[in-house]
């Protein structure tokens, strides 16, 4: 229950990557043979990570992470465009490596506004236009969101911004692979996806940058990636990266599908707890997304209990797990902070069935009630 | 003939990192039992990875890639130390990602002072001692170079820094795993090395820090790596590093000898060809680096002839194969542009043969023959 977390590999990704890993190793930039086979697969790779989003290939860079992508975005827009102006805009909901590269800015000079969220975790449309300026030259607002699944009506988005003249750029790691996403249609100029999400392997991710896009690299050194993304290719991680988008492309629907409806299931028996509330927006949200909030609950315990039954979850996001700090998304959406502490992200996946779904369903109001028996929080909140 | 641009991955490194692709998945920074397994799997390996150069497991920062901790090293001391000084030194011999992450700080208002080489490619000690100054704050040399293969002081590179209070990195990215390497008593304050020049993953560096260095991190997010590094941790990419390392641990010693051997015989007969020249360092250099140039041929037609016999080998470096230009390295240490042009890398790894060393011996005098024999330089070179 915790596939937001991130995936295990497809057998079927793996696969895949073998050869590349013992026998077709060579490096993506060797002028012989083997480094020529290298490159083929790599353009391969590319050419069928570009087609689940509709990007022409010479539109992909290949990086390490979503965070990579996410920090490539957001700095080597500010760096290119810095003349033009310093304004960026983003949500108050974006993934900490969008927040903290803004922050990062933000002390080189740049000015950051943040956009609020109402109680579904949506940004106000009207207060993007009002917020664009003379010398904003990003937009960043995340797709579907990691801690409780929103999405965003990211084609209006893309379109406000486009109006004005200002890059858009949106984090999709959560999303793509899972929800469909065609960046010409939605009016995207830049977008972060990565593989572990979708039952590829860690350490390999790529942004999407639109054809004439003004941006500079982070990571400067051999000028891979067409100069921009430099450091010897993961071929092995990027053919798994292609392999896991070319299952998706034929299995994300029927996916979806069933996390829709395992979901719904869960949203509807876990609203029956008493002092629950569904996190996020009930219609526009990520498929396998289910989050709630448990009052007088801390949501460390909770999860530490799930996990003695055997199931798998988590409280705000993977990501920022040493942090103490209730969530940033929740607090932003108007929960108050102990409602903040209290929250249950389950996040459904590929290989969940209906007995996992039978048995949280069993396990998770016990677990709730026992919590709350010897809870110290009980009396003072209600 | 070409370890130095990637070695294919060990089967016993793929077979340890098989289950952290399929079961054994979890993220390390959940705070379930599969989290937990993933937590201890990248502590395990950081352990292993440090203690093959002497370091303490919290010394040790996973990256993406030996480009990215050379970034990191660069920028990340730049900019946590900038109130010091903003003068860097590195040697005119780097690895581009170093050379060019100086570039950008230059562009950013530091100062960088190039040490150059004499013709075996080492720098000048004193010319060193020399070149600190009071707002010096980082001294970057290369350890074993990757192109021909020399081998710098780097104790008593690593004293002179640490006399005069200034930071030393070395780029090991070539060295580590062919030969040993301590860091307390090479007194080095930061090293770059990575997995897949080892027989590890692509997509895996590390950098190492020691205790009390002044750094910021480059990749800003959700603060893994002790802050250093965010990114989802790649555990079964370092699982795979941590097991070459392991097994370098065992055969670094046998390997090296064998390269030598097969190395020291490749030079002597190569260089009854008329007009070679080794280039680097006769006995100051990496066991398995041959590097040599040939005049009136350029590298490139050398590369390729060799490459339909079935021998793969480069010329410079395979990081910088779209780059026309001939051999920063060659250059600095005093080679002209044509000679430059005509160098071959050749570079032994674990799996080259008696045979394969034969096999080359024979191959490779023909194609130089056959290649001067069509040469238009010929005449103007002589």
């Amino acid at each position: 229950m915790d596939y937001g977390a991130t995936t295990p590999v497809d057998p079927r990704v793996l696969k895949a990557m073998k050869p590349y890993f013992l026998s077709k190793y060579g490096n993506s930039m060797s002028l012989h043979s083997p480094g020529r086979e290298a490159r083929e697969a790599l353009e391969n790779s590319r050419e069928i990570v570009a087609s689940l989003m509709n990007a022409e290939n010479k539109e992909l860079i290949f990086t390490g992470s979503a965070t990579e992508s996410n920090n490539l975005a957001l700095k080597g827009i500010a760096f290119a465009n810095k003349k033009k102006g310093k304004h960026i805009i983003i949500s108050s909901i974006e993934h900490h490596c969008v927040l903290n590269s803004a922050e990062w800015l933000k002390k080189r000079g740049f000015e950051v506004t943040y956009l609020p969220v109402d109680e579904y975790g949506l940004i106000d449309l009207k207060e993007l236009e009002n917020s664009i300026r003379k010398d904003t030259i990003l937009v960043s607002i995340i797709h579907g969101n990691n801690e409780m699944g929103t999405i965003q009506d990211i084609e209006e988005i893309g379109k406000i911004c486009h109006d004005k003249g200002v890059y858009f750029h949106t984090d999709a790691a959560q999303s793509f692979g899972k929800i469909p996403i065609d960046v010409n249609r939605m009016n995207i100029d830049l977008m972060t996806v990565n593989a572990h999400k979708m039952y590829g392997p860690k350490g390999v991710g790529a942004l999407f940058v639109s054809n004439g896009t003004e941006i500079e690299p982070i990571l400067h050194g051999g000028g891979h990636e067409f100069g921009l993304r430099s450091s010897t290719t993961n071929v092995p991680g990027i053919v798994g990266f292609a392999k896991a988008v070319e299952i998706q492309k034929k299995e994300m629907n029927s996916d979806a599908k069933k996390q829709i409806r395992f979901g719904d299931r869960m949203i509807k028996e876990i609203s029956e707890i008493p002092d629950s509330r569904l996190n996020g927006h009930p219609t526009k949200r990520l498929p396998n997304n289910v989050n709630f909030s448990f009052s007088y609950i801390e949501g460390e315990s909770l999860i530490m209990q799930l996990d003695m039954k055997g199931i798998a979850a988590s409280t705000g996001s993977a990501c920022s797990t040493d942090d103490l700090e209730p969530s940033h998304v929740l607090l932003a959406m108007g929960l108050k902070h102990e409602e903040a502490h209290g929250s249950l992200r389950l996040t459904l996946g590929k290989y969940n069935t209906k007995e996992d779904v039978d048995y949280v369903l069993v396990v998770l109001p016990k677990v709730v009630k026992k919590l709350r028996e010897i809870s110290p929080f009980k009396g003072k909140w209600s």
